[in-house]
């Protein structure tokens, strides 16, 4: 029987992919598959969790509503099966394609009912401190569209501020990916919608491969921070 | 056979009041209540979109995705009677509990699925164009807590300068009202979430009969806004 080393090593990592798109064949999706191949090679184990596919139900229900007289409830099957995934990774690497600036409902329902009070915050010992999140946003906006500061700064007050900060964790970073569309979006002064023309042929080979490299630069940089952080301590000890 | 006038003038106009709240027994409805009460008393005719009751999916399907190359796409059955009521109401007023300082996920499905690309954005002449919304949030947050801010900011920026922005509507407003829950939350300088000493008897009555006076002048105001604004043009015809 073979064994796999990385699996039995104390010092594995696994890194929790989180997809929230409808279609297996988005784009959404071809870039969790990126990040997560990245993720691998950089020695973490994958527990890839695609949320439509699984059918997880956004949805609050009476069941996970917090309980805030009693920080040990026990919350619905579904959500304590994935508060156990959220505990086993060092890393939670969540991919999305951004609607109204802000995360998808599905993505959305999985924060509110899953990162919940007693479980994600509201401990003095927070059971995610040290974790770190990685909040990867495509967008159908031109690169160079106004509303993709809207969008950074919404994506940031929500993930960095809100829930990363209530939880403790140790790092939360957003990237954003524009320009994610065929026909890239922009908004004129009066806020009507303009498509730019469809990207055809070596243009669109060149526009994604671009898209593709911005979306690898964000994780290599997200992983090289761990890095940083790692050999910071040791020199120190040292 | 009795007819009630109000139905009957051309001049009726209709409230959408939109309910995010899995407990019929919620603060939130019973808010929603108070605010629909308040538009009847206004000559409002009220159309009650209790999204969990009426089992709304706020998970983007494939069928709702936009189709950038055709504003003219029929979306889903569900989405497009979503879209008819939103066309057949004046104002929208939604209620909702504000979780990670946004709108929970089920109402930012409605959002996303049904405000959609063809129908809310992306014309020349807006279909929502004048229509008027009002977004009510109850937060857990003391009044006097540093998160109130954020969530006001976060809410702001996703509802007037995003959804109200793009879709033309004449006025967008978001009334916060935090104190919601028996035990106000703050948060420390350390990230912790503290609570308050439950609220009980008297003390308890007057802090919800201030809630729910608050919420009364939100909707108060936002219906002085239009009667504002019609005045203002009967001044410049005259």
């Amino acid at each position: 029987m073979q064994i796999n080393p990385a699996e039995h090593t104390t010092t594995t990592r696994t890194a929790l992919v989180v997809v929230a798109h409808p279609r297996p064949d988005s784009l959404t999706a071809h870039i969790a598959r990126l990040a997560a191949r990245r993720l691998t090679a950089a020695g973490y184990r994958i527990d890839l969790l695609d949320l439509h596919a699984e059918g997880f139900d956004p949805r609050m229900t009476v069941a996970d509503l917090p309980d805030w007289g009693n920080r040990e409830k026990t919350y619905s099957l579904e959500v304590e099966n994935q508060m156990r995934r959220i505990l086993a990774a060092d890393i939670v690497v969540a991919v999305f394609p951004v609607y109204w600036v802000q995360v998808p409902a599905i993505l959305k329902g999985w924060i509110d009912r899953v990162w919940n009070y007693g479980f994600a915050y509201g401990r003095s010992k927070p059971r995610l401190a040290g974790k770190r999140a990685l909040w990867l946003g495509l967008a159908g906006a031109a690169d160079d569209d106004g509303v993709v500061d809207l969008m950074r700064q919404s994506l940031s007050m929500q993930l960095d501020d809100g829930v990363a900060y209530y939880c403790g964790l140790a790092q939360s970073s957003v990237g954003l990916l524009p320009g994610a569309e065929e026909k890239p979006q922009r908004v004129d002064a009066d806020g009507n919608l303009l498509l730019d023309e469809t990207l055809t042929g070596a243009a669109r080979d060149t526009h994604y491969a671009d898209l593709e490299g911005r979306a690898i630069r964000f994780v290599d940089d997200f992983l090289a921070g761990d890095r940083v952080s790692a050999v910071a301590v040791t020199d120190r000890v040292g």
